[in-house]
């Protein structure tokens, strides 16, 4: 990585309008399956992307208001219609009797909740907040970041015995194991539950209910695969959540980035009108079909990958209805989810061996022995991090 | 303001793409100028409208990664390169030697300061920050918002007299009062300074001097007044101070919108364009030049208002040479500062009985015989006021 300041010389080197070029895998450079960005969709955008393409000119949306009639002043009426146009389209939540706080990205949210849920009179100890392992590896430092009196990472939330208040982030699926997950705190005190549902979409889990929590978030990035518009929402039954999270929202950024809510609005209206018009369109060009067959096909060419190496174990996952699909499915989640079998201790310095980068389960609070690996990178990394675990051999 | 919840049968009403309509004032209505909205620059954007689209395909700008070379990732190359051809084309500053580091708006970049200049050991007591009065009033709520034990707000910074590490806020010109600005603080400690340079640009003062801080925040909102795009960027000399900043922004909302970006550098290189061919074009279509005369015009129209209004005194400006403009100017201030003559206590509630809504001294640590009014909204809203100020009658 180039680290040097800027120099008066420095040449303006650009990269093309479609992010940065992927290059072929040699048999020496690493697969980095360690993040989790979702560009692995990119191919279905790519049929798609005339009708998709979205123009802004030079005097539009320069005001910091989106909406004076929104208590969510800095959602635009198109993102707001947009993500109930879409949730009514999945049926994943219950949108009604709820208020919807825009964020940039779910990671905002996370932080906005955090401040919304704690208790405010300063007399307080921290509230705990608490997670069942493995849980998402920057939950911790988001957390304990600005080592804030109002909460505090306490870690694996199946372990919390206090008889002090909590929030408890439930992430359904799972990031890193991709399970379906309920709260996991036994206390006799009532605690604050965050869902985390970047996950909740049809080509990850079969949609077996819509949910209806008190407090429940989304991210724009693993729905679509457009992480770098830095979108999330989150549906809150509470007003005065709500209200203060819009209060860290405006602290924090003041709102979120107008042209990201007109993109953002723009693709989920080209899947929506695709499901409107359902019997006259290829279904390949039906987004959760498609992103759902690409992560079947993947990750049936992964455990035969797996099954040959013979040094992991995967998460088993139950069949459901979907009644988004109406069928019966597996779950196809966006990490797979390794254990070493017996002999091996360090998944993640296993496959530094291999030249595959991932994400060791120390950082997701659990042994060394399991690993995180994203499937839903490009399809040249994919395809060679399963070349390259079916090649494994157990030393 | 509508705060209902989500209601199955709302209707899915949508405004305009050029922000909100702007109604005309009925005598009844309110005139608020209590916000800095930007928006006072939309009349040159509607000039170039065409040559400033953006068009964004489906498949583009999908990544968390800008730019994989530079240390700050999220940060695409042509945001890098046109943030660093404006302020060559200015010459408000040197960015030889700087790390860039872009943030969600200039809020996020000092939430981000804050975390990196404070001391990382958990012994310390939280460093104090400070500005001079009057100052920025989002400051302290900025700063105290999570209760951090990294740092907390102090306050005024001429009034600091302790012997323990300190951050300084140089907000310069300065938010309210306009006034060029150096540190206040006078202590046997050394402290750091955050330059907040969100108005060093030529419509709101002569360019006086290339600043050469360790830390200089802009944001891109008051420079051309897309406010809604949400993008800041800071000028930092240590690339330790850089790599917290980077950190910061990866766990608070993982990097700044694609779509924003790629705005934002489009804006900045029709301006950029506009001074290479400066003689072929009229300089009614040169940005800086625009905008300066838009904003000479509405100071000379309001000190008339104030000085027919016998109620309020302004705050006086020198005049310095401008090395943009190469001669000799005044400053126009994006806020006028007020200070109500002697008799008169409140200068927000005076106002509010004109039904002019402003926001009064004390938030911004003085006393409320200050009024801060916005110079930068709407001609509507503009025009409106002065007819009110100067109709006004001392009771």
């Amino acid at each position: 990585m180039v680290v040097s300041p800027i120099n008066g010389s420095s040449p303006l080197s650009h990269s093309n309008g479609r992010t940065i070029p992927l290059s072929t895998f040699s048999r020496n450079s690493f697969v980095n399956v360690e993040k989790g960005d979702p560009v692995a969709f990119r191919s279905y955008w790519e049929k798609v992307r005339d009708e998709c393409t979205v123009e802004i000119k030079g005097d539009e949306w320069m005001s910091y208001l989106g909406d004076t009639n929104n208590l969510c002043w800095y959602m635009v009426p198109q993102m707001r219609d947009a993500i109930l146009r879409l949730h009514n389209v999945v049926g994943n939540v219950v949108t009604k009797d709820k208020f919807l706080v825009l964020g940039t990205g779910s990671s905002q949210l996370y932080q906005a909740l955090l401040y919304a849920l704690s208790p405010s009179e300063s007399s307080h100890r921290p509230i705990n907040v608490v997670a069942a392992a493995p849980y998402y590896s920057e939950y911790k430092d988001a957390t304990d970041i600005l080592q804030s009196r109002l909460f505090q990472w306490t870690g694996d939330a199946a372990l919390y015995d206090k008889d002090e208040p909590y929030i408890e982030v439930v992430t359904s699926p799972n990031n890193p194991d991709g399970t379906l997950r309920v709260p996991a705190v036994n206390s006799r005190v009532e605690g604050k539950i965050i869902y985390d549902l970047a996950y909740y979409w049809p080509q990850y889990t079969p949609i077996t209910d819509q949910l209806d929590h008190d407090v429940m978030v989304f991210t724009f990035s693993k729905c679509t695969g457009h992480a770098g518009s830095r979108i999330g929402w989150a549906f809150v039954k509470d007003i005065e959540v709500a209200k203060k999270m819009i209060r860290f929202t405006q602290l924090n950024s003041i709102g979120v980035s107008r042209e990201s809510q007109i993109r953002a609005a723009k693709m989920i209206g080209v899947i929506c009108d695709g499901y409107k018009i359902l019997k006259s369109i290829e279904s390949d060009h039906l987004f959760f079909d498609y992103s759902k067959r690409l992560m079947k096909e993947r990750w049936e060419k992964f455990k035969t990958a797996i099954e040959k190496s013979k040094v992991f174990t995967l998460t088993k996952y139950p069949t459901s209805y979907c009644h988004f699909n109406k069928d019966l499915s597996e779950q196809y989640p966006a990490f797979a989810w390794l254990k070493c079998v017996e002999g091996i201790k360090d998944g993640e310095s296993y496959l530094e061996n291999l030249k595959i980068r991932t994400r060791g389960g120390e950082r997701f609070g659990v042994s060394s022995k399991y690993v995180r690996v994203s499937m839903i990178g490009t399809d040249d990394e994919f395809n060679e991090l399963c070349t390259r675990l079916s090649n494994a051999k157990r030393e």
